[in-house]
C-alpha cells in the first residue's frame, strides 16, 4: 500500500503535468495559427473569420507579448457567460452537462466539510491499527479512515449517521436538480420555434401490402386513422450507396477547385497529373480536364442512382416520417398504439433531422430483439473478460510482482523515487490505456443493436461504458487488488459475503483511487483543454490536405462533446465520492478539485470549441440521475459489508433501511420526472399550437415538412456537405414567413447580419472599457462577451 | 420417504374422497331444493325460476328415481356447450380460464408420453441407488426417477434432450395459446356493442385550482386539450357513508315487506316486536308502523346525505370519469400524457362500471407510491415468515419427529395403515389449512395498495398468492423437508449453490407432491363441484334470513370464480409438471388427471354456477403466460443444479443456453402480444367508430354516458341492490335506440322475452327428442341445451 509520501510524489507529478498542459494551452491558444483549433465554435456560428494581417509573421504567431503575461485569464472569462446564454449558444445538452459538475460540487462540498469536522477526528481517535491480516502494510491514510476504528466500537454510529446525512443530502440535491432540469427542458422545448421534429413521427415496420407501394400504404393508414391531423409523409430510402458516390464526387470537386486555383495563380503552367496510383505513374493528362471528365461521368452515374433510389421498391424501406398539421396530432400518434398487431406500425417521436442514424432505419422488429439479445451477451462477455488484462497489469504494478518478473531491474525499482512513481502512477495509467480503445467498440455494438438516432446511440454506449467502468475500474480494482481470483470466487460465495469481501478492501484501496483521480481527473482535464490531438491533426491536415476554404472548415471540425465517454467517467467520480465519503473522507477534496477544475475546462470548451451535432434537450438526465442513485446504493451496501466485518452487528438493521429508502426515492423520481423526458404532454402541445395559430394562422407547412426528413444526401450535394459538418442548424427550423420569404439564403443572411451588428456594437463597448489589448486579444475576449450582452 | 405403498394408500383415500364428493354432488344436484345452489347462473340470467309443483314433497326432494341411476352424466353435459357459446354465456374471462386447463393438457400430455417411452426406461436401466447420504430411505418411485442414474453417466444427455424438447414444446404451445387468446380478446372487444367503458377514461390527480370546483377544472382542461373529442364527465363522490345508510334502509325495507306479507296472510294478528336488542326485550310496538316510521326517518337522513354529497366540496374527490364522443378520442386520452407535471391528470382506461372499486379512487399519487412500498415489504415479510409454521407442521409430519413429540402414540403410528395415512395425507392437509386463510389477507393488502378496479385487485392478489405458493409451497416444501434451517443457510450460500441444494432434494420430494396433487387437486376439485359451503349457507339463510324473493336471490348469490386463488394454485401445477417432467416423470399422469378433471368441473361451474362480477376480456392472460414461463425457467435452473451434483459437468453449458433462450422468448412474446392486453389500438377504434357512424349516425350518447359512472348508490336504491348482486349487466351497455326507447325497464323486459321464447322453443325440442325424464330432469338438461341451440 502506498504511503502518504507516495501520494505526495504522485500528486506532484500530476500537478506538474496539469500545469505544463495549462501553460502550453495558454501559449498556444493566443497564436493566430491555432485560432481555429481553440475557437472553432465561433467560426461555425460565423462570428469569427480567419485573421487578415498585413504582417506575414503575425498571421501565425502572436507578437503582442503583453498577452503572454496573463496565462490563466481564460478561467474568469469562461464564467462571464451566464447559463441562459450558454443554452442559446451551445444548446441545453451542453448546459445540462455542465450542471453535472456543479451537482458534484453541491453534493460533495458540504459532505466533505461535515466529514472533516466529524469523521476524521473520530477515526483518528480510534487509535487502533490492528487489521484483518498482518501482512498488509498500514499506510498513513488508513489512520484517517474507518480502518482505524476498533471493531465493535460504538463510534461506528458516527459513520452510520454520516451515511444517513449524506444519503438524504444527496437525494435532496438530486431531487432539486431533476426538478430544475425538467423545467429547463420544458421551457427549452416551449421556447423553440416551429421545428420539423415537433410535427413528425417516425413510423417503423410498415406492413407490406401486395400491389401497393409503401408510400401509399402509409398514406392510406394515416388518412384513415388520423384523418384530421395527418399532413404528409416522407418514406425512407436506402441511400447508403448514393451517399458514398456523393462523397467521392466531393473529393473530385475539391481537387478540381484546388487545381483551378493553382492554374489561376500561375497561368503559365497548366497542371498535369498521372492517372496511376496516387498520381505516381501512368499516362500524363491535363489535371483540370481529367477531373472535369471524371466529375461528368460521376454526375451521370449519380443521376441514374438518384432515379433508382426513388423508383426501385427495394430501395424503399418499410419506414416513414409522418408529419401532422399540429403538435397535438403528432404527440397523439407518437404515444399511442396504432395497429391491432402490436409489432406493426410502431410509432415514436422522430429524432431531429441531424440526429437520425439513417442506416438503422430498416431493421425489422424480430431482428431487433435478436440483436438486442446478442449485444447484451457480447457486452456482458466484454465486461467480464476485459478484467483479465487489467488484473494482469495491476498485478505487475504490485512492486513485489514486478521484481519477480524482471529481477534485473530490482536496483532501479528499489530507488525510492522510482518506487513511489511506479506505485502511484502505474495502476491508473494502465487503466487509462485500456479504456482508450473501449468507447469505439461499444459504439459499434450500440450501432449493431439498431438504435435510429445518434443521441440514443450515445446514451446506449454511455450505459455500456458505465457498466464497464463500474465492474472493471471500480469493483475490479478493489477486488483484484487483493487477489486476482476474487471474481471467480464470488460465484461460489454467498450473496451476503460479496459486499463484505469488497467492503473490507475498500479502505485499503483509497490511495489507488486518489492517484486515479489525479491521473485521470486532474491531468486528464488539463489534457482535454490542451486539445493536443486536434491541434496536431489540424496542422497536419492544413499542411497536406487542405486545398480550399471548405477543406479548412472540415479540418477544424470540433465535433461534439464526447458524451458516451465523458458522462460515465464523470459518474465514476460520484461513485468514488459516495463510497469514500464515509470510509476515507480524505479522498473527497481530490474529487472536489476535479469537479471544480473540470467545470471550468468544460465551460471553456462548450463556449469556444464543441459544436453539438444534435440537440436532445437534456434527454440524458434520467440516466445521470439513475446512475448517481445507483452509486448511493452501492456505497450503502459496501458500508454494510464493511461494518459487518467490523462486528458492528447492531448497526445492520439501521443501515439496511437506507437502500430501501433510496429505492423508493428512485421510484418516486421516476414517476415524478421521467415522463417529462420521454413523452410530450398534450397540454404543452395545445398551448404551442394555439400560440402559433394566433401568430401566423395562414402558414402552410406542408411543402417544408415533406422535405425535412429526406435523406440529406438526396437534397443537394452542397447541403449534404454542410450537414456532415453539422453546420446548418436551420434546416429543421420552419421559417415563420414561408409564404413571403424563400427558404434558404435569406435566413442565413439574416442571422449573419444580426451577429455582425452585435459584434460591431460590442467592439465599441470593449474599446471603451479596456484599451490594453491588441486586435487578437480583443477578439478573444469578445468570444465571451458576444453572448453576454 | 414414502414408498409406492404409501402412495397407493393415499391415492385410495383421495380417490374415495373424490368419489364420495361426486356421488354426493350427483344426489344433491337433482333435488329441487338445491336447485338454486347448483344452477344459480340460470336463475340470474332469468332462464329458470323456482319450481312450482303441486306435490309438496316434490318441491324439495326429487322423486323420480330414474335420474339417480346416471350420476356422472353431468360430465358429458358440460361438453355440449361450445366455446363461443361459453363466451356469450359467461364471458371471455371464464372461457380463457378454462383454456388454461386445456393448455396444461396440451403441454404435459405429449411430454408425459415421451417421458414414459424414453426417460423411464433410461432411468430404470440406470440400476444404481447409491445416494448422497446413506440414512435417506430410497423409495420405489426413486427407481423410476433421475436418482437412479449413475453420476457422470452419459445417460444424462437423454434428460437434457428431454428438457430441450419439453421447453421448445411448451414455448410453442404458449405462443400459440397467447396468439389465440389475443385474437379472441380483440374479437370479443370488437363484437361488443357500444359500452360506456369504451368511451370513458378515468382521470386521477386532478389538481386543485383555487375558486374552481373539480368539475369545472376537469371541464376546462379537457375542453382545451381534447376540444373536438370531449363529451362530458362525471366527478367521483365519496359516497361510502351514504352507501352504508342505503344498506341499512334495505334491511329495514326487507323486514317491512316480510311483516306486511305475514299480516296479509294472517290478517287477524297484527305483528308486534320489542324495540330492544334483537327484538328480545323493551317496549312492545306495532312492527309495521315501527318499520314504516324508521324508514321515513332514514329516508330524510338519506335525502340530506344525498344533497351533501353532491354539494360538499370535501365529498368530491380529485378524480373524474371523462367521456368522449368517439372511441378514438378516448383511446388517445388514455394512452397519452396530459399535463406538463407528470403526476397530475393521470389518465387510464376506465374499468367497466361493475369493476370499479370506488373506495380507492381518491388516493393521491404520493400516497400511492408509499403504499406500494409498504405493501411490498409486508408481502415479503408475510411470504418469508409464514414459512416457519409450515416447516413446523412438516417436521411433525415426519413420523420419527412425531413419535418423539408424542411417544405414547407410537403403537398407533406404527400400525402400517395409519402410518401410510399420516405420511401420505398429513403434509398436504397441513399446507391446505394454512393456505385457506391467505387469499383474504392478500386481497386486503392489495386493496390497501390502492388499485381502482376489482379486476386489477384480483390480479394483484393472484400475483402475491403465486409468489407465496412458489416460495412456501414449492421451494419451502423442498427445502425445509430436508432441513428447516435451509432457508437461513441460503443467505450464506453462494448463488450457484442454491439450485444445487434444491435440485438434490427434488427427486426425493416427488412423493410429497404426488400426495399434494391428490389432496389439493383431485379431492379439492371434487369439493369444488360439491359446493358444500354455499349449500349449507344457502339453506341456513333460507331458514333464518330469507323473508322475500329478493332475499332468496341474495342468499343464492354464486359470486365469481375465485381467480386470485384458482389461477395461482393452477400455476403451481404447471411448475410441478415442468420441474418433474424430466426428473420424476411418474408425477405427470397425476397432473394430467388433475387438469382433465378440473377442466370438467370448472366447465360445469362456469356454465351453471358462477356469475362473473366483471368482464376484463382475459386481461389476466399475460400474467398466466409469464408465470408458466417462470416455471420453465425454474425447472431449468433446478435441473442444472441437480445435474451439477451428479457431476455431469459437461452438460452445464448445454443447459445454461436454455434459460437464455427462454428469456428471449419471453421478451419476444412481451413485445408481440402484451400491447394487445394493455392498450387499445387506434386502428380498431376508428373501425368501430366508422361502423357505429354508418349504423346509427344520429345517436346522442351524452345523457347516457354522463350517468354510467355515477356511484351506484347514487342511482337509486333498487338499482344499487341489483348492482351489488352483479345482476344488471346492461347498465354499461348503451341502448342503441336511445331516442325512441326509455332506458330502463323495456330493455330488461326485452331480454326476458327473448329468453322465455327461447325456453319455449327448446322445451318443444326436448319433449320431442327424449321423453324419459320428468319435469325436473328435463329442466336440468335444458340448462345445458338452452345455449346449445
Amino acid at each position: 500500500m502506498a504511503s502518504l509520501g507516495d501520494i505526495g510524489v504522485s500528486a506532484l507529478i500530476n500537478i506538474i503535468t496539469a500545469f505544463a498542459f495549462l501553460l502550453a494551452f495558454a501559449l498556444l491558444r493566443i497564436q493566430p495559427i491555432n485560432d481555429r483549433v481553440y475557437f472553432p465554435k465561433w467560426y461555425i456560428i460565423g462570428a469569427r473569420t480567419s485573421p487578415t494581417h498585413n504582417n506575414f509573421v503575425a498571421k501565425f504567431v502572436n507578437l503582442n507579448f503583453k498577452t503572454y503575461l496573463t496565462f490563466l485569464n481564460w478561467m474568469p472569462q469562461t464564467m462571464r457567460m451566464k447559463e441562459p446564454e450558454i443554452i442559446e449558444h451551445a444548446g441545453l445538452d451542453s448546459a445540462a452537462f455542465l450542471r453535472i459538475y456543479l451537482l458534484g460540487l453541491k453534493i460533495f462540498g458540504p459532505a466533505a466539510i461535515v466529514a472533516f469536522l466529524v469523521l476524521i477526528p473520530v477515526n483518528v481517535s480510534g487509535g487502533m491499527l490492528f487489521f484483518l491480516s498482518k501482512e498488509l502494510v498500514i499506510s498513513d491514510i488508513d489512520k484517517l479512515s474507518i480502518s482505524n476504528v476498533q471493531p465493535k466500537s460504538p463510534k461506528f454510529f458516527a459513520h452510520i449517521l454520516m451515511m444517513y446525512l449524506f444519503t438524504f443530502w444527496a437525494c435532496y440535491m438530486l431531487y432539486k436538480e431533476y426538478d430544475v432540469i425538467a423545467s429547463m427542458r420544458l421551457n427549452f422545448l416551449a421556447s423553440k420555434s416551429r421545428r420539423a421534429e415537433q410535427f413528425t413521427v417516425l413510423v417503423r415496420n410498415v406492413p407490406h401490402v401486395p400491389d401497393q407501394s409503401v408510400s401509399d400504404t402509409v398514406k392510406c393508414f394515416f388518412k384513415k386513422n388520423h384523418s384530421t391531423h395527418y399532413l404528409c409523409h416522407q418514406t425512407v430510402y436506402n441511400a447508403n450507396k448514393y451517399a458514398r458516390a456523393v462523397r467521392k464526387r466531393q473529393k473530385l470537386q475539391n481537387s478540381l477547385d484546388y487545381n483551378m486555383l493553382k492554374f489561376e495563380r500561375h497561368p503559365e503552367k497548366r497542371p498535369t497529373r498521372k492517372t496511376g496510383f496516387l498520381g505516381l505513374w501512368g499516362k500524363k493528362v491535363d489535371t483540370i480536364e481529367n477531373y472535369q471528365q471524371k466529375i461528368k461521368e460521376l454526375d451521370e452515374k449519380l443521376t441514374m442512382e438518384h432515379q433508382k433510389i426513388l423508383k426501385d421498391p427495394k430501395r424503399i424501406m418499410p419506414a416513414a416520417f409522418v408529419s401532422f398539421n399540429s403538435r397535438w396530432g403528432a404527440a397523439v400518434c407518437a404515444q399511442t398504439q396504432q395497429s391491432k398487431n402490436p409489432i406493426l406500425w410502431l410509432t415514436e417521436w422522430a429524432p431531429e433531422p441531424h440526429d437520425v442514424y439513417w442506416k438503422n432505419l430498416a431493421i425489422p422488429f424480430v431482428s431487433l430483439s435478436i440483436r438486442k439479445l446478442i449485444i447484451s451477451l457480447a457486452v456482458f462477455a466484454l465486461v467480464f473478460f476485459y478484467i483479465i488484462p487489467i488484473a494482469f497489469v495491476q498485478s505487475l504494478a504490485n512492486l513485489e510482482g514486478l521484481e519477480k518478473v524482471v529481477p534485473f531491474l530490482r536496483p532501479v525499482i528499489e530507488w525510492s523515487f522510482i518506487k513511489s512513481f511506479l506505485q502511484g502512477f502505474l495502476p491508473g495509467l494502465a487503466l487509462k490505456i485500456f479504456l482508450w480503445l473501449l468507447p469505439g467498440i461499444l459504439m459499434t455494438l450500440s450501432k449493431i443493436e439498431g438504435h435510429v438516432a445518434f443521441s440514443v446511440l450515445e446514451r446506449s454506449t454511455a450505459a455500456k461504458y458505465y457498466f464497464f467502468m463500474l465492474v472493471n475500474v471500480f469493483l475490479g480494482s478493489i477486488a483484484t487488488g487483493t487477489a486476482i481470483q476474487q471474481l471467480q470466487s464470488f460465484l461460489h460465495q454467498s450473496p451476503t459475503q460479496i459486499p463484505r469481501t469488497i467492503g473490507v478492501s475498500i479502505p485499503m484501496k483509497a490511495t489507488f483511487f486518489i492517484t486515479y483521480i489525479m491521473v485521470d481527473g486532474w491531468a486528464g482535464m488539463a489534457g482535454e483543454i490542451l486539445r493536443l490531438k486536434p491541434l496536431i491533426m489540424f496542422h497536419l491536415k492544413n499542411m497536406v490536405l487542405v486545398k480550399t476554404e471548405r477543406d479548412r472548415l472540415k479540418a477544424m471540425n470540433p465535433k461534439s462533446i464526447d458524451f458516451p465517454e465523458a458522462i460515465p467517467s464523470l459518474q465514476l467520480y460520484f461513485l468514488m465520492g459516495a463510497v469514500y465519503a464515509v470510509v476515507t473522507p480524505i479522498l473527497l477534496p481530490f474529487i472536489l478539485i476535479f469537479f471544480a477544475f473540470a467545470y471550468f475546462v468544460y465551460r471553456h470548451q462548450v463556449i469556444n470549441v464543441y459544436n453539438q451535432r444534435y440537440e436532445s434537450a437534456a434527454a440524458f438526465w434520467p440516466h445521470v440521475h439513475h446512475r448517481i442513485l445507483a452509486s448511493l446504493l452501492i456505497s450503502q451496501l459496501l458500508l454494510l459489508g464493511l461494518l459487518s466485518t467490523k462486528k458492528a452487528a447492531s448497526s445492520t438493521p439501521l443501515l439496511a433501511v437506507l437502500p430501501i429508502l433510496t429505492l423508493s426515492f428512485h421510484q418516486f423520481c421516476k414517476n415524478r420526472f421521467e415522463p417529462a423526458f420521454r413523452k410530450y404532454p398534450l397540454e404543452e402541445a395545445v398551448e404551442k399550437d394555439t400560440q402559433d395559430e394566433a401568430c401566423e394562422p395562414e402558414i402552410d407547412m406542408k411543402p417544408y415538412l415533406c422535405e425535412a426528413y429526406l435523406h440529406p444526401v438526396l437534397h443537394s450535394i452542397e447541403e449534404f456537405e454542410l450537414f456532415e459538418l453539422g453546420v446548418d442548424h436551420n434546416r429543421a427550423h420552419i421559417p415563420s414567413q414561408l409564404a413571403t420569404e424563400p427558404i434558404s439564403g435569406s435566413h442565413v443572411n439574416e442571422q449573419e447580419n444580426k451577429v455582425s451588428s452585435k459584434m460591431h456594437h460590442l467592439e465599441v463597448v470593449v474599446e471603451q472599457s479596456e484599451s490594453v489589448s491588441t486586435h487578437n486579444h480583443k477578439t478573444l475576449s469578445l468570444n465571451v462577451d458576444v453572448m453576454h450582452h
